[in-house]
This record gives C-alpha cells, sequence and structure tokens, in this order.
C-alpha cells in the first residue's frame, strides 16, 4: 500500500506538463519563407487555424481528465500495485495527447485517407485515456478496501456506467474519423464543452464529503 | 467543491512550465550558417536582442502571473467547477505565451504590417490571461461562500476595480500594437515592472492575515 | 539533514518531465514530404514502429524507476549530502533517456553496427540508473541512522541483493545489445513488465508500515 | 508576507523543469546525413563530447542551486515581495542555462572568438545566478524579520561572505572564458564538483535544527 500524495504529485505533474506541451504545436512560420511567397504574416496564421482549433481542443480535454483524475484519487485512500500501474498506463496515453494534436493539425486540411488517419490517431490516444481511466475506476470498485474512509462503495459503484459511457462515446468518435477528420474534431470539441459544464460530472461523484480539506 | 491544494499545484506546474519553456525561444545559431556568412556569433547573437527583450519581458509577465494567481487563489477557501474552468482558461492563455513570445521575437525587426501583426497576437495573449483572471476573481467576488475563513468579501470586492483596470491596460498595449511593435514591447516591459514593483500590488489583496502558514 | 519532501518534490518533478518529454521523440511526418513520396500517412506511421515500441518500452521504465523511488525516498526519514549527490546522479541517467530513446528510434532498424551503437547507448543509461539507485540504497543500508522512524534496518539490508541483480541484469542488456538492438529493445521491455507485475518488487520493500499516511 | 511553500513549489518546477530541458541539448545524429558521409555513429556521438561535457557540467550546476535554493528558502519563514522579485530574477538566470550550455556546446570546439563568445555567454549566465543569489540572501540577511523561528540572525550573517565569494569565483571563470572556452568549461566542471563535495558547503547553513520536519 502506498501514500497517495506522492502519485497525485506524479500524475499532476504529467498531466501539466503534457497540457504545456502543446504550445510546441503552436509554429510560428519562419520569416524567411513567407517573403520568399510574399504572403503576410496575418494570413499564414490564419491558415493555421487546425492548430489552434486542436489546441483549444486537446487543452480543454486533458484539463477535464485532470479534474476527474483529482476527484478520482481523492476518493482513493490506499493505493495497490495495479492502481499505480494502471495510472502509469492512463499517463502513457495522456502524454501521446501533444503527438496526436499535432498530427491530426498538419494533416487536418489534407483531406482524403491522410485527414482521417489523423483524426483516428487523435481519437485513439483519448480511447486510450478513457479505458485505462476507466479500468482505474472499475479497479477500486471492485477492491473496496482502496477507498477511503467516508466514503460510500455503494455510490462508488453506482457511478461506474458513467466511465462506460465515455468508453462508448470516444469509441464513436473513432467511427467519426472514418468519415471526416473535421467533423471528428468538432465532436471533441462538444465532447470536452458538455464534459467541462455538466452538472451530472465529476462533481458529482461520491467524494464531495471528503474533499474540503 | 474541491480543495485548492491540487488546483494550486497543477496551476504552479503550468506556470513554472509555461515560463521554462520560453527558454525554447532562444535559439543557437548554427554554426555552418555563420561560418558561411563569415558572421562572428558575437554579431548573430546581438542581432537576436528582440529574442532577449521578448525573452526577459514574457519571464516577467508570467512570473508576476504566478505571484497574483497565488494571492488570489490563497484567498478562496472552496472552489466549485465554475473557478475550476475559469482557471482552466486562464492556464490555457498562460500556455501561448512561450508561442506568441516566439512569434514577436522573429517578426519584430521585421517592419510593416507582419511585425504589428506579431505585436497584436502578442498582446491578445496577455489581455486574454488578464480577462480569464478579471472573471475568475470576479466570480470569486459574486460568490463569498467560496472564500476562505477569516477573508472579508468586503475587502475582496474592493480589489475588483484593479482587475478592471489591467484588463483596460492590456488592451491598450493592442492599441499600442496596431501603431508600432517595439512600442508595444516596451510598454509591455513596463507594465510588468510596475506591476513587479508597485506598493498596491497583489500584496495589498485582503489576503495577508491568513496566508503566513 | 534535510527534509524529504522537497527532495521528493525536485525528484518527482525531473520524473514527470522526463517521462513526458519522451513524446518529444514522437515525429509527426511532413506533410510535404509524404506528398512528393506518394506514400499514405497510414504507412508512415506504421514505418515509425520502432519509435512507437521504444517509447512505450522508456515509458515503462522510467514509471517503474518513479515507483521504487517513491518507496525508498519514503523509507529514508534524514537525508545527508551523499543522499543529495547520489539522487543527483540518478536524475542525470534519467534525464538521458529520451536521448537515448530517440536515438534507439531513429537507429533500431538502421542495422548493422549503428544499431548496436544506439542500443549500447539505450542500455547505458539503464544500467547508470540501476547502478545510481544502487549506490543511493547501500548508502543507506550503511547509514541507519538516516532511516525513518520504524522502518527496521535488518529488512532494509535483507532487500539490498535485489539492487545488485538489477545492475547485473541491465549488465546483461549491454551485452545483448552488442548483438541485435531488436533483441535489446525486446528485453529492455520483458524486463519492465517484469518489474512492473512482480509479486515481490518494491511493494515487499520494508516500508509498508509507515507509508500509510 | 506569503508562505514560502507556493514559492518553494514554483521554484522546484523551475529548477526541475530547467534541468531536464537539458537533454533538449543532445542531439540525435540524423540518419540520412550520417549515411551520405559514410560515418559511423559510434564516431558522430564521439565527436558529440563538448554536448556531453556540457550536459553533465551543467546538470552538476543546476542540481547545486536546487540544494542551495531549498537551503536558503527554508530558512525564511516571512517572504515578501522584494524576495519574490529576486527569486524571480534568479530563476530567469536559471531557465537561459539550457540555451548557453545548447551555445556553449556547439561552439566549444569552433575555436577562435566564436568559442569564448560563447563561453562568456555560459560563464555569465552562472555569474547571474550567483549575484541574484547573493541579492536575495542579503535582503534576508538584512531583514531579519524574514528569518523563520529558531534561525539564528548573526549565523544567517556570518554565511554572508561565502555568498560574495560565489559571486567572484564566476566572475573569475568570465575572465577564464575570454582566455579559452574549454578551460572555462573545466573550470566550471571544477567548481561545481567542489561545491558538490565540499564539507562547509550549504549544509553548514544556519538552517539545521529546523529542516527535520
Amino acid at each position: 500500500m502506498y501514500q497517495t500524495n506522492r502519485l497525485e504529485a506524479f500524475s499532476d505533474g504529467v498531466l501539466a506538463i503534457a497540457i504545456t506541451l502543446l504550445v510546441l504545436d503552436l509554429k510560428v512560420p519562419p520569416l524567411d519563407e513567407l517573403r520568399s511567397h510574399h504572403e503576410p504574416l496575418a494570413r499564414a496564421l490564419g491558415a493555421e487555424w487546425p492548430t489552434f482549433a486542436a489546441y483549444v481542443t486537446s487543452f480543454l480535454i486533458i484539463g477535464i481528465i485532470w479534474i476527474n483524475h483529482h476527484a478520482v484519487i481523492s476518493m482513493i485512500g490506499r493505493i495497490d500495485r495495479a492502481v499505480l500501474f494502471l495510472n502509469l498506463l492512463l499517463l502513457m496515453f495522456v502524454v501521446t495527447v501533444p503527438f496526436t494534436t499535432a498530427l491530426l493539425s498538419e494533416y487536418l486540411t489534407a483531406g482524403g485517407g491522410d485527414a482521417r488517419t489523423a483524426a483516428v490517431c487523435y481519437s485513439l490516444s483519448m480511447l486510450g485515456m478513457a479505458v485505462t481511466f476507466t479500468l482505474l475506476y472499475g479497479w477500486a470498485v471492485r477492491h473496496p478496501v482502496l477507498l477511503g474512509d467516508g466514503v460510500d462503495p455503494q455510490a462508488v459503484r453506482a457511478s461506474f456506467p458513467r466511465f462506460g459511457i465515455g468508453v462508448l462515446v470516444y469509441l464513436a468518435t473513432v467511427a467519426v474519423a472514418l468519415v471526416s477528420a473535421v467533423a471528428c474534431l468538432v465532436v471533441h470539441f462538444a465532447v470536452a464543452l458538455y464534459y467541462a459544464f455538466e452538472q451530472t460530472g465529476s462533481a458529482s461523484l461520491p467524494l464531495r464529503r471528503r474533499n474540503v480539506g
């Protein structure tokens, strides 16, 4: 059994770095290149709209993962090796997001099969996060001994289907990616906004009582 | 309701990473290139002065955001989903700073419309931070239940106009950017210095009593 | 003597950043290049399999180092300058991992001596971690005054041979690297999986009693 | 007045990121380039020795700054705006280290004025850290009200000359840089080793009593 505080610190660190590395996807158009094309900077930046759209979407998604991760870990009072390993797998998918975001930015408007390939990769990295997060939560559901004092195992179990729905939603984005890369990004943005604003979100996970410290 | 400690840890992480990624804007002049131009390194580095000026300015700005963020969050005792979301939006603008700094560095001395475009982008990222920070503070003003024990809601409200002034200042930098990119950077540097040294700065926010832990 | 909490925070930070920087090894195939070769993105990504395989392996290895580091530091109650210095050496090797991972990704399928050179470098960075970790643990074994309250020096000493075995294992991976780069990566992956799942892993270090905080 | 814990967390974050970003200075020789030159990877890596030497030296230097920063901040119990600002200036120089390290790596063996220019920049970034650190410590010496409970102002004052000596040492490295870039790097490495091992180092700062926590 381990303490949760260093798991939180490490996970927060990885999430904070991954979300900040998204800025590396925003590319400064090289001055020499623009000069040789007689292209104004404003138009070059405008042409980069897929990059900005993907940046905002991925930022929201990782931000929401952080909020939910926070909620779930604060519910767990004791950590075993399975939780450590599942958390590591979750982070492994989180860390791929700056890559799949850059991939989608580069190929979003390329059209054809390449745009769809990039969108599938993007959706897969999000699906990977949803699946590993669900496995992590599911492990806690089946091992109530891991729950913190005052956390009701019944309420924890009752929240589990919401994670399954998340998996189905991200599975659906893979299907959308096979049809249209732009539609896929729009759906991801809408899903992120929904999760950010929903009333029945992680705030309704059965953790409220104990995390006002 | 959430604890503030993980919000602080995550925000500190993002701010620390964004401020450190500014170093990636400092480019080593490639040896081969200098050789082929018979240009000494000292002169090549001297020609990079916009990069160093933008680096120092952005470093100060993010540093001051960190100081003020610290002050505001320590005033908040309870965090709701709106605070989490507004904080995420604030960080979304903070994380763009290494990008807009690199953009301004590349185009500051390019002159013409491109330099002004870059300066407008730079000012917009700072304006975005000021606006989201003001929304975050305003939310706490209107929801005194979120304030920590011993924090005087009256005093918190009295500090609110200062945030509004910050928004106006950064709005003005957008106007300056439309005239001159260099003037815009100078104004940003002056504003950052002012905020760093002002006596009535965040140190005068009504938080002093409780954050000597 | 120092507190362990800032050592943990700094080490967690370095480990979290190093593990997240692994994403920079994942390269987006440039659109222009694929176009000029009439190569579909899916095939270009498929050809990058050594990069993905090295990413997963290195992610697991740093993740396990983090878990074990966590376990060992929570066992130490007091830190002297030797521990600080050995920990710094350990981190110096950890930080090289994104570099040696990128090196192995680039040369894994190059064949010949270059692939083996890259694999030797990869194994050496892991061996460096194993050796410095063993020195760190060995220092604590020989200076029981550093151990936290309630930690049994006898049990700490009994766990020491496991670290020596780790050094031998990573020494063996250097030998494998001299034969085949692909075999070397496979062995590293297998070793990481073994350490991730083993029952007698760091969970069996004599720390369990005190780190449920 | 502010708490020290978030200052520590932010500073630790910046130091951890700056030290880890040093890995970005280690460059993977591109496979295509080596092929076209018929150059083996082992020889290409061997030719990069200035990069590895500068990496190790800068890693030690930032590591020692972290150890000393830790010691000084744990001595300070209350933080005013001057400490916040001086600490920010210190971090501003720390963050330049990955840049000046990359600069020295690229030009160390270029010979002539360029190598010396790079070495001067490298020394200046270290001198900047020494000066701002001394100003920070000096501020605490002159404002004993900032010292933590149980910290002896007399002992704090007695340690001040050591910081002045550090400034002189780094000033001397600038002079060495004007003569020879390689000698400059060797001196920096020797100084870092000395500080890492010295018995009368920061461990002898008057902080010992209170930071076993």
